[in-house]
């Protein structure tokens, strides 16, 4: 049993003291820890070595005592396994050489057997559960079908992803392929993290902004959907879109245990969007964590008020930045420790 | 007198036979006849040139008909004005060599003669009306003080604007000092556009939707809406913010005549978000312009249907992308003219 299941709590919405709390890509480049470990060792290896990953995975556990670890691994391993190449270019970010365009690259595309190709993740997740001995719950993570969609397309990092939007708008048979390949891949490579271990599950839908809400049911929203039945029974899903605040009424109707949402949705708004009775997750503006450490306790005692802290879990609205400085990125995780109603 | 004056009797309001439509970026690099004199003139040039930026205004009407031109300009003629340099580098977008982060750097911003820095706009604009005879309208346009502020501090494009939010959050007397310049600066542009013969004004607040609702009302809305109280007595304004569909309640209590809307928020939300009364401007997902003409036509008539035709202007919901095909563009046109209700 895990000791601290306040975060567990929170996504069967049970009523609780204080919100849990965890930050999307806590463990991540603003802690010098984790920097000592990137100087090492290349973004692969860190993802690849059990020892590495599980060690930075509880490195912001250890420092500020989260009430969540969240796996340290990368969307971007699905594409790899699929035997799509991915490389992570410094200074650049993704970049895959051959992007999926046509008939003939979609044919290369395999839907693998996860333990083979990923097994370094189930790995990764046994030694963090013995690292953690069952202090906090352990999410594992997947991005969408249309996210990953955008890289295998894209190529790279895009402002708009036009070339992946064009594919799915000039070519939406080839798309739909494609996406279903990555939603069987992303099924059985969650059950798998489930099996190894993990106590819940989130699916980052980082570019599902990007689509106009027709779009996003077509594209997006309808291969997250199949992910959140294939799982509900065995695990928790958190469903995160970042700038879909336009679907959240369908998303609320789902299965999902939590909906992530962004810092453009105000509290209210998102219980509104949602008919308040979905556990929500979020949604401090990472750049925030830029004011000082005073205010930013301040707006996040606003932030749970207005969220309520019921069917609450508190977290940014995306990923930490690189350059928050350590106190206040501990500002914001004891400000909701100190929480009183 | 203006000859077709349907964008004009949108703006106020007026019951129309269709709505009119012009596309933002319309005068871009979709066009070949663009493409040839961008080949001969590098960006400021054709800016600084009232014979290049007139010609191409017009471009897009020779060949299209839409029922606006928007004048060939950039926004960031305004911090080049207010003393801050601004390259425009091939494959990279703008760069600003000494961003604005501190006081020092602050006191060098100024706020400049409008007619000496930019006469170049006005005569651009009064060649820009010989060419277009009276047959549509010209629009005029600023970029929010925020977006400005956006590339000021940052000194670059970016993906989340994380240093001009930094600047905002840690030095927030110095952030508003700043807007206030643009602020003024932008104000004495836009009166001058009028003076010179614009028919309306946009403000393009491309950046707006990286912040929190609160946040945008405090670094964004009150000096758009400074700039809107300014002008509205001159001429119809329309405010365009994207990703800020959290705060179209607001914007649409305002003096703007209308509000832009992005792809992200249909119709229906739209007219709900805005209460049914303002003139509503887009939505058109850009990327949805590689679609089959075909497609292309039926999906503009389901949007001015859903829009409503009369307090609507059909437009994208952002600029138009290069690799639009020609025919394409003609099919998004054409579709608001065959529109039949």
């Amino acid at each position: 049993m895990i000791k601290n299941d306040l975060f567990l709590r929170a996504l069967k919405g049970e009523t609780v003291d204080r919100p849990p709390v965890w930050m999307m890509r806590q463990a991540g480049r603003y802690l010098p820890e984790f920097m000592e470990l990137k100087k090492k060792y290349d973004f692969f290896t860190r993802c690849k070595t059990p020892e590495l990953a599980s060690e930075i995975t509880v490195q912001p556990i250890r420092r500020y005592g989260m009430d969540a670890a969240i796996l340290f691994s990368d969307i971007l391993v699905i594409p790899q396994a699929m035997n799509v190449e991915v490389e992570m270019k410094p200074d650049f970010g993704p970049y895959l050489p051959n992007p999926i365009r046509d008939r003939k690259s979609l044919d290369q595309v395999i839907i693998p057997d996860v333990y083979e190709e990923l097994g370094y993740v189930m790995d990764a997740i046994k030694a963090t559960k013995e690292k953690l001995n069952d202090e906090v719950p352990l999410i594992g993570f997947a991005g969408s079908p249309w996210t990953i969609l955008c890289y295998m397309v894209q190529g790279q990092g895009s402002k708009n992803f036009d070339k992946a939007k064009e594919f799915c708008f000039s070519q939406p048979i080839l798309a739909h392929e494609l996406l279903t390949k990555i939603t069987l891949t992303t099924i059985a490579y969650l059950k798998a993290k489930v099996k190894a271990g993990v106590n819940a599950v989130q699916i980052f839908d980082s570019w599902g902004g990007m689509l106009s809400p027709t779009d996003y049911q077509e594209f997006s929203w309808r291969y997250i959907n199949q992910i959140i039945e294939a799982l509900k029974d065995e695990v928790p899903v958190i469903a995160f879109g970042k700038g879909c605040w336009f679907a959240l009424d369908v998303m609320a109707k789902s299965n999902a245990s939590a909906l992530g949402v962004d810092w453009t949705c105000s509290p209210r708004n998102a219980r509104y969007l949602t008919g308040g009775n979905i556990t929500l997750q979020g949604n401090f503006d990472p750049s925030r964590l830029l004011s000082p450490p005073a205010d930013i306790k301040k707006m996040v005692h606003q932030m749970i008020n207005e969220f309520g802290k019921d069917k609450y879990i508190v977290n940014l609205g995306h990923g930490i930045l690189p350059n928050i400085p350590l106190e206040n990125a501990q500002a914001f995780i004891e400000a909701v420790k100190e929480y009183k109603v």
